[in-house]
C-alpha cells in the first residue's frame, strides 16, 4: 500500500480518538500481515468501494474495547451493555469516515459498521489483497487497526501513466 | 428493507451456490434480527457503498462451511486449509457481485471480502440500521445470509418524491 494511502488512517485514528475519547494514541509502524494474528474479542469492520476498495478494522480484546467505549459514552459500558457495540462500530465509522476525507485525487464512499464479538476471532482478506497491522498504543492498552486496500484498476493505470509522463 | 433490494441478494445466492457448488438452496422467508442469533464459526462478509450502504454476509459452523468450501474448491478443504478462508471470501464475493448487478436504479459498489474466523462469533450493526437474516437450507447443511442496507439520503427522498408524485 501506498503510504499517500496509510497516513490519513494514521491521522484519522489519532484525531477521532483524541476527540471522542479524550485518549491520545502512539501508533506503531505499519506492518504487512502475515497469517492470523492479531485475534482480537470485537472488531469493529467498515468496507469502502469506489476508486479503491478494501476495509479497515479495529480489533480490540474486551478489557480495552470496554474501557474505550466507555470514554467514548461518557459511561460505565462493558461488552454485556446494550450500546457496546454501537460504540466501536460508531468509533470504526469515524475513523473511516475520517481518512476518508482525507483521500487526495480518490472517490470512496464507505459501508455500514459491522461489529464482530466473539473470544480470540481472526479477520482475514483474500491472498491477493495484502493487510497492514497497525498497533495502537494507548493509557487504556493496545489495539490493533487493520488495513486493505486496493485501487481499481482504471486509476490505478492512471496514477502509473502520470507517473510515466512526468519522468 | 423493500423487497425489491431482498430479491436480487435471494436470486444471487442460489445462482452462485448452483453454479459454483453444484448445490441448491432452500431459501426460508427473510426474518428481522433481533438479538445477536445466529452466532457462526466463519462468517464471509462485503460492504457495499454508493445509493446504499450496507453489508451482506455468509454466516457458517464448520462443517458446513468446510462442506461447502470443498465443493466450490473440487477438493478437501477444512478450517485449518491454507485456502479456506479465500473459498469461503470469494463465495460471499460472487454473492454480493451477482446482487449488486441486478439492483435497478441503485448505483453501488462492493468492497473487499472479510472472512471471520472463531467459534461462535456474533456480527451486529448498528441499531439504527436493522437486518434481515434469511436461513439457506441444503444438502450439506444449513447457513445465513445476514443483510444490512440503507438508502442513502438523496435516493430515499428521491424515491419518495416518485411515489408522491403517482398518486
Amino acid at each position: 500500500m501506498d503510504v499517500r494511502y496509510i497516513n490519513p488512517f494514521v491521522k484519522s485514528i489519532a484525531n477521532t480518538f483524541q476527540t471522542m475519547c479524550g485518549l491520545s494514541i502512539n501508533v506503531e509502524k505499519p506492518q504487512l500481515k502475515s497469517g492470523d494474528d492479531p485475534s482480537s474479542d470485537v472488531s469493529g469492520v467498515i468496507g469502502f468501494s469506489g476508486d479503491a476498495a478494501g476495509s479497515v478494522a479495529l480489533l480490540f480484546n474486551y478489557d480495552v474495547a470496554s474501557k474505550i467505549a466507555s470514554a467514548f459514552a461518557g459511561t460505565e459500558i462493558n461488552e454485556d451493555h446494550d450500546d457496546f457495540s454501537d460504540a466501536i462500530g460508531e468509533l470504526a465509522n469515524m475513523v473511516a469516515g475520517g481518512a476518508k476525507a482525507q483521500f487526495e485525487g480518490l472517490n470512496i464512499s464507505i459501508s455500514l459498521p459491522n461489529v464482530i464479538r466473539g473470544k480470540n476471532h481472526n479477520l482475514s482478506g483474500s491472498k491477493s489483497a495484502p493487510r497492514l497491522i497497525i498497533p495502537c498504543n494507548t493509557d487504556m492498552g493496545t489495539f490493533y487497526m487493520e488495513i486493505g486496500m486496493v485501487l481499481t484498476k482504471s486509476v490505478a493505470a492512471s496514477q502509473t501513466a502520470a507517473v510515466g509522463a512526468s519522468q
